[in-house]
């Protein structure tokens, strides 16, 4: 599971930072996170390919998540797309995309499978072969939802020698991934853990944006590896981020340790904050595994690099 | 008059080329022409102050050359702006632009002032202090418009050595700039040309995107000193060009040779084209002051070097 951060600014973006974007690749299939303006031309820059995105998820419909939606669109039809593209949106947002595609004659060659949004409670949106994706209510001025992805645990892996050793046929390999021991033709068992090995540990990423602290947050990202959660302002700003429906550095902090995540990246920064370490400094006095969202870098999920 | 190009690509942005938006300065008040997706990053990368905006003009309702304004608009907005901002655009986009802003809970505390573009002939919008602006129609597959921009002559410069000589006061100076003849005490009369110089040429610049070639067109922008014409396609490509409403680079340089442009800036290149230089030479072919468009570059509308 790797993450590429396309952008991490709030409303008003800066030189540095885009809206907010984030791509998530799970086995070679690319799930977008919000889409805020300049979206494909930071696909473009990090060479990702718009092929591979059959789903994006919209947090909530404020213009600095959604504004590149349009431009996406347009270019994956006009690049030929056939495929079905899933959205996940809160419901307001269908007829708002549907009737402004239309005020601008774009008639896509591919279907759209609108997937609204709207439960006071975590829901299941996606269980495909790799992963689950739940959505989860936040508290922002206007209807706002998480997104949990939880990687499915991997087959294990067999061993090559064992194939030669036991001769093992391919058509038994699936089975043997998924645990079956296997039988020679004199009927001894080879126990499974003998000819396989585990495969690679799945790992969890959830995205929190835009939001303001509450409690039963941390409830639904227990135990995530890598949580990603707004920190528009610093934590003196906590009165304004209440006011506006945000999060300090500290708050997320806060959600992250009650949640037990393995790591925490801060986003949505304030044009105000220029310099945003001190805003991971203070995160960082609640919950030591903080890092700061940089544009243009790409994340192992499972094994993040803290300083 | 200073021309600094944020975008020419066509529908599909490349990693070179964002989506259409120029900005021409004249006497530090900023025209921003299109806005594609994206162009209020490439105003910040230009260092270029989105407060001198006052006058936004759209050609058309393609997402390429107007999916940027939304994020603009609602960037001026967060930035506290209250001036008054004039958008003029065919008349169809005056419902979108207002009922999109209202999806998106966008309550502006400056004023739009919306002037509908619908004619078939040349018409006069603007007429300021610096210069006038007239559109023109286009021939696409839908309602498009060009726009010429002609400075105003500036008044002549006065020569210090004068004021000093024959003690000009200071009352008389705009006067005398105006043309006007300085008569001394004793009835002399000094001769306005005596006293001043010529001040500086004023330069005149046409926008032509999107467009297929129409004879009428060179007739709209008649010795026009920069000539920016869309080129979506090589000379080769005729065809498709009409069927989609757009030009080759023939076209384009017919139109600058039959209008007596001084120089033609070619742009809007499909990303088929990867190398636009065999465009350039097809349209030298015709019309030698050619040079292709460069993002993220400022021309001096009246002086253009041609390699």
């Amino acid at each position: 599971m790797k993450l590429t951060i396309l952008g991490s600014s709030s409303a008003l973006p800066t030189s540095e930072r885009y809206p907010s974007a984030h791509v998530l690749s799970v086995h070679e299939r690319l799930y977008l996170i919000d889409c805020g303006e300049g979206t494909q031309m930071q696909l473009r820059r990090n060479k990702i390919r718009f092929g591979k995105i059959n789903h994006i998820f919209i947090s909530h419909i404020h213009g600095d998540h959604v504004f590149g939606l349009y431009g996406l669109l347009s270019t994956m039809n006009l690049m030929g797309r056939s495929t079905t593209l899933n959205i996940y949106a809160p419901s307001k947002y269908r007829e708002i995309l549907f009737s402004h595609l239309l005020d601008f004659d774009i008639i896509l060659g591919f279907n759209i499978d609108f997937v609204a949004l709207d439960s006071g409670d975590p829901v299941k949106i996606l269980d495909d072969k790799h992963l689950t994706v739940t959505s989860f209510p936040l508290r922002h001025r206007i209807p706002s939802y998480g997104f949990l992805f939880r990687e499915k645990a991997a087959d294990r892996n067999i061993v090559k020698e064992a194939i030669e050793k036991f001769s093992i046929p391919v058509a038994r390999i699936p089975a043997i991934k998924k645990g079956e021991d296997f039988i020679l033709e004199n009927g001894e068992v080879i126990r499974n853990d003998e000819i396989t090995v585990a495969g690679p540990v799945p790992s969890s990423y959830a995205y929190c944006s835009d939001t303001m602290y509450f409690k039963r947050l941390s409830s639904f990202v227990r135990n995530v590896d890598l949580l990603y959660h707004e920190a528009t302002f610093e934590a003196g700003l906590g009165e304004l981020a209440r006011i506006t429906g945000h999060s300090t550095s500290t708050d997320a902090a806060r959600t992250a340790f009650e949640a037990g995540a393995g790591t925490l990246i801060i986003g949505h920064f304030s044009s105000r904050h220029k310099d945003v370490q001190p805003l991971v400094r203070e995160a960082r006095s609640i919950f030591p595994r903080t890092i700061a969202a940089v544009d243009g870098t790409t994340y192992d999920v499972g094994n993040i690099d803290v300083p």
